[in-house]
């Protein structure tokens, strides 16, 4: 392969209408063990995943690693910003596509074309990517939304699912071609949600608005005040 | 110098019944030439300075250079977790030192000792502390609530001001010898405000409650679950 | 594919007479999110590739996305220095090829080898490089004349486009490929050209000058002045 | 190739029944020429490759090179956690392929799915990686319990093998794969090996135990002894 | 200060007959916000303190933060390495140097000379080696045995207490002040103590011994087998 | 020392009225072997000290290493942007304070502040710096408008001469403490000066530009025309 | 492509028997533009190719881009040390495939498989490689015996080489592949030239012989002298 | 202290007519621990180091720790360049300053400046470097031509020894203030010495001479052969 599986020729890009998320193993116990990126922008990659999901209206699909144990339960903001997510409890196997509830779950979507992010990437996003273009499916991965345990790990993980046809995503990229155009009603929603991912574009915009209001409000630079 | 200076044979730590914090040019603009740290980090750590005054009782003072320009508006986080902070308008003074309204503001605190931040490190920061330290206060800067232009301007700075008799600081240092004791009664608004600056933190204590939340519930494992 | 597309046996390099070149959404704004790389060193690099492709006389378009928002306006140099360049005003897309306007302007160019730099490089480069190879086109992304929030999201951009049959290119070597020998006429200016590409070069050409200089002129070593 | 090779449709995964763990040159004097990782870590991860193969009963086969000479021995803990693997001595050649003992060797264990690591990387764990693709095998080649001398020879060498058609890993994806799920009776054994390629993971079980601890044992804090 | 506090004249050295060892806060919670070295690392350097302290019969006093909370427990190889360390437990301090407790436990030691590591460095460390040179005594703080949130926390650390007129150390420093000679018969001990902190020691070592053996046994080269 | 020396008492600020800038070595041979900083970025720097000192009337002083040789010419921005500097031969010199000649000429200015950058900084900049120290001077060494051969080599120089009494500064606090306000008639030259130490600056300065434009003169969206 | 080409099923590995070495425009100017890999090292290993080639006699060819000009002179190193290279003049071609007489050269060597290094490695490397698969050779590039002006370019025109069918080695594979195994009477001047791009090979040697000869003559230990 | 310790009013600079050299523990084995610099460089600058005091007939003093156990003998170019050095038998001192004999050596040669470097940096550099400055001895310390276990432990003992009132060099500074001028005999061979220090030097000298012997000799451009 090392090529985009799967699309037949088609475009390798994401359609929204037909893509389900999965997110898979984002815990507080695992997020310890990153290494391969800031944990906090992570943190702010996945919630975003989960945002623009919502917005899009696109099925979401969470699974834990025993949540009970030392991998720490799930982090809050994936069911808090995708309500409508399902969460699937594994019987212990490793790859989530090992455990059939999990895959019906997929199949259940209708959809296609899988966004999977997963940490820890080596492990919970590399085997279930692998397995779902084995299956037939069209796949991304979320590089950036999954954390490892090096630089390293993630490096050898990005060459591997590349090999097996997964095509590989950072979160930016992801939510760009969900959303397609600025001509959309929620397209504030979206822009609001790239602050996170982007908190240069948050300043961006302060900055922005404040040039504008300063003529608008014809507000007195500090400099001149009596 | 290159002795804390000012403190005549106290412990050369923060007081916090005798220190005001002084917050200086912490713009949207500015914050775009920062380069020696991480932006998201520093905007978090600025931020939790001002909760952690407030939660002190400690007098707060703002200034912002030219923020009707490119330099941008003053991060709101501030004057929104420290509604207490006074503002003082500058002429046109780099060194916000030069300002007398300034030098007036602190005054009128009362307090002789003074916790320092500001962007750029190279000049909002330094200049201002090296005065303090001449005009007699015993100063403490917070590099890592500061931020500049690169990771060089940032070390020479640090040299410099010890130098002076300035006394460094990280913000997570600040915060603990302000709080001093977990038994106070503001002790979880504190544990709270660390979490932005220890994101790390934040995933303990999920997973810590996790932990306990399981044997008191009772709850099952996800793997055993029928 | 994972292999140069749409080449048909011919060598995966550039045709300057077959090339035209698309610059993408290089605006004030966007370039302060950038974090993969140096900011002047890419202002400088996309710079190189608007004067080189006016030296080859090759077609040049860009566009922007709002530039009358928060994303700022195209870096001026662009159109300075390719005054023939055509601008495409988008309605919203955020990937250039769904504009039909773009389309339009590249396909009357009546070349089919497409050389493109994009600012942010996961999106505004990435989603037309892909689009362009399924539209039967040879493309060429230049990776350091673009830019990105992250040198990870950098990274799995240059996977996912090599992926998708897209030819990954640095500035430096665009510049020869389109250059291709030193017995032109203008060899001088593309000499100039790279001097902001390699700064070193820069002072390579001082050095060697000066070395000759004080041969011909008889110069007198300064230790050696009475 | 530039896909898993050999694999003829089937997943591109470590099927544990069919594997062969092959862990060359990993010797006291070639570790010190390791520049691309943390010698520490590859020693772990290496234990860890060891253990796990036992766990699964899983052929190991060893071999080094000219271990009397400056090359140094083999470092004890493969054979200490391995204690059935067999170990080759090699008749000069440097790529262990091209000796017919171990060829031999690996034909023996009757099995087609070969895991590989090798120190130095470029040389030891590369060409019997490659060699054995073209004698028909499924090959793993285990990046980060392999070492060579610089970060640059690792990236060449990953994207060689990748070309070639060798799938590559990181420890814990092999561990991962190979144990497929905590329904194990050996499943403790696993999360042991497991803590010395993730020390991080050591803290969360520690932390998680005594999280629990003092729930059940009813253990007042410090803070509050008398 | 700036210069090494209360030597009076003597070399700022470690006196091991005068010397009291304090290993402060090392808990898995809170080694997990660590982010200015390795873990791994800084457990095995604060192992090799403790079995340091024991072979030189120097006075250990331990105390952590809370361990029945997020910042989990103290590591264990403390006392297990330093059987005759004490443990003092705190009211709720942040600076253990607050708890009458603990001075008390230094001051019975009546050594004047402190080796101090603690996690996180910023505060652990920093408040209690500050007040211990107000206090008079001679300390000496241990950098890379200590752990904290950046690694520019750690700068502002070093150059904070070197301002205070502690003395930094690394740990092979400490470990090597300590022992003093290898004319002592316990050099074996000291020997495999520093292996922890030098990895690149033990292999030294284990190449050393074989390059003997090789000739002791006439072991015969591996490519001269029949 | 490792106070700023000769401040008697003054605040360790520059004085813009007292002080001359000596610019030394910085020529086109040498700036090849620099390694601790970007070349562009220092040939920047070094660039916008000599506009400033123009700015400020400040005598400026150059002197070059044996330029007829294998270090090549002095950059040429430098007389270029300040025209009236004055250049002096050296007969051989390393440390260019051994040349009566440079120290007759530092006289000559009258001021007892000075501003010294050099290429390398560990020998044009330290030996003369020192040496201006011990002469009596107020010293002002810039760090970042110099360059060496290693980050190790730069941060030993300025532990250097840091201990011998210089104050330590980059280019962006120089200049700034040389123009005091923005109440000034040249501001807007300082502002232009500023945009080559930050390039980021020159980004806010367009953004904001846009942002007002957009306002004053109608413009409409692109995305919302015909 | 994307697989090795033109290998025709054989094992994509070096044939010493039938290959040649082309080592293109590696000259002291080029050489100061080089940023992704430190120049010493990159001298080291050209000239352990050389070295190699020689002890191989393998026929080797140079060519250099205007060595009279600022591009400077080639290292004398390599025909020092392959005394039996070809050495051709281009007419101006920056590909050197381009030239007719380097190509001539190339067929008169009667080889079909090529080892090319060459500086800068995005183009002298990069051109003809791509030109060279596209004539039909087995093409091998020496990535770490070439260099360019970024690390991102580098790995930009790895990716690029690799896409189109270029086998990617670092020095050591090539040099270990050509020598294949330790019993040959040249082995001791291959482990010779090892020693340069293994620095850390030559100290292994240097304490084995240490270990032994201490041994063999009896000598007494430093610390048991009388 | 933290000021230069003992020059009682003169310059902090080396006066080579009352400088010795003490190289301490370069051995080997212990080379193979460093991890704060490029091992190749700390060779070339100790070389270095031997070869000016050579030059400037200045007393060498060398030492061991234990050469007959896995530390490895000492590098062999200190005596070949500095033939005229003496070594000094150690009896398990880890302290060389703690052994009589070297003492004595050291006050042997009447000078009152030391010039000390020594691996690893935090032991054998830092220990005698503090002792002699206790001694009354002028001391400058050769932070990279001494070598340690991590950049951390560099960095904290650099800390540590100009606390103690060591002046921190780098080589070239070390070089440069020994040779003082270009006006002497032996220039050459100190322009010789430092191309070791700096490679990128001898770059430059030989695109300078070739510049030259183009015009002298009239040599034709490759381009324009017939």
């Amino acid at each position: 392969m090392s090529a985009p599986a799967n699309f037949n020729g088609q475009r390798p890009v994401i359609d929204p209408n037909d893509a389900a998320m999965l997110l898979i193993d984002h815990q507080s116990g695992l997020f310890q063990t990153v290494r391969d990126m800031n944990v906090p922008e992570l943190r702010a990659n996945v919630t975003t995943l989960a945002k623009v999901a919502t917005l899009a209206k696109m099925p979401v699909i969470t699974t834990a690693s025993v949540p009970q144990g030392p991998n720490g339960p799930l982090i809050d903001e994936i069911h808090r910003y995708a309500a409508h997510a399902k969460y699937v409890a594994r019987k212990g196997q490793i790859n989530a596509w090992d455990n059939p509830d999990f895959v019906a779950a997929v199949e259940a979507t209708g959809r296609k074309t899988l966004i999977i992010a997963g940490t820890i990437t080596s492990v919970c996003l590399a085997f279930p990517s692998i397995s779902a273009v084995h299956a037939g499916y069209k796949v991304f991965a979320v590089i950036d939304a999954s954390g490892t345990y090096s630089k390293m790990a993630q490096e050898i993980t990005l060459a591997r699912i590349v090999q097996a046809g997964v095509v590989p995503m950072d979160t930016a990229a992801v939510c760009s071609e969900i959303q397609q155009t600025w001509h959309r009603e929620d397209a504030l929603q979206f822009a609001e949600a790239y602050s996170a991912v982007f908190p240069a574009y948050q300043l961006l915009i302060e900055s922005y608005q404040k040039a504008q209001d300063v003529l608008k409000n014809n507000e007195q630079l500090d400099s001149e005040r009596a």
